[in-house]
């Protein structure tokens, strides 16, 4: 391994892209790629590959946070977070199945308002509010698929997964797991 | 027109690439619509595809701004403004050209710092100092190859090129704008 310098920043993330596809012998498209990687809207980017897409609310609600999600957007066991289900689709065609946990507590009021009340896409949302940002990449990997995801996607493919924090101020404002079937985002 | 509402924020993106593909009677490959659309790291985007790419810089001084740099970057006429010319490239192969035009007053530092003493591209600087920002994206289109972009690319092809600036705390931090030649990227 060379020593990490400057330039190494996005080296860690074409690793984890090597690795997944050594592992499981793929070569994945350059789309999947983008997908998998990227630090830029994903909405923006299925937006412009297949028309403006719309997305599907499947569960919406506040919760105490758990240990687990306590630590995976770094609040305390038993703060107040907004868990949502959603996929985002074209048409009949289910794209991306993503779950996100964000903490109220960094959350204004249009925001919240605007997560509880429509099938607002978080990409949509940052960019009508003008947020700054930043995203970090976390696990890029292949998971079977559940029970859930055969349906919505009638499929029996494993699915490619990634998950990401967006960071504001310091801190996470939401982390986020999107997923699709390995077959998808296959062709140019 | 349908009415602009909370969902239609990339819809001027996606408007923007229909109407260039139209114009040139032109169908784009994914990666290179989203090379022109996403709010992305463009670094981030060619690593993963080429595996970590270079950056050479052509050209790079400060200099009093213009009519036309101040106001891309919103300062005033005469105040100090980094121009900066690079290709982006995987080794002997040139992939994405920019432009670029940095306020001083609005640079920290260690940001000043390395943009002048090394090729590191502004992706990577913006993630090395957990950057905050924004991007929004202005023109997406076809311009006809100066000698300089011939030279560089040893092509007689148009280039697909875009503009765009980063914002940060509500101001603009860079403006950048991108080329490459209309047969890159076709692949998937």
């Amino acid at each position: 391994m060379v020593k990490t310098t400057d330039n190494d920043v996005n080296l860690r993330l074409i690793e984890k892209i090597n690795e997944v596809e050594k592992k499981y012998n793929k070569k994945f498209s350059n789309t999947q790629k983008i997908l998998l990687t990227t630090d830029g809207s994903i909405t923006a980017i299925l937006d412009v590959l297949h028309g403006k897409i719309d997305l599907k609310t499947l569960k919406q609600h506040f919760e105490e946070a758990t240990e687990k999600s306590a630590s995976l957007v770094n609040v305390d066991l038993g703060d107040e977070v907004n868990y949502r289900e959603i996929i985002m689709h074209k048409d009949e065609q289910p794209l991306i199945y993503a779950v996100s946990y964000i903490p109220l507590k960094r959350l204004t009021k249009e925001i919240k308002e605007d997560l509880v009340r429509a099938d607002i896409p978080i990409g949509r949302i940052l960019k009508k509010y003008n947020i700054e940002s930043r995203r970090e990449i976390n696990l890029i990997q292949i998971e079977k698929a559940s029970i859930k995801l055969k349906e919505l996607y009638n499929t029996e493919e494993d699915f490619l997964t990634r998950d990401y924090t967006i960071i504001k101020d310091g801190e996470i404002l939401m982390w986020i797991k999107e997923f699709f079937p390995i077959n998808y985002f296959t062709e140019i």
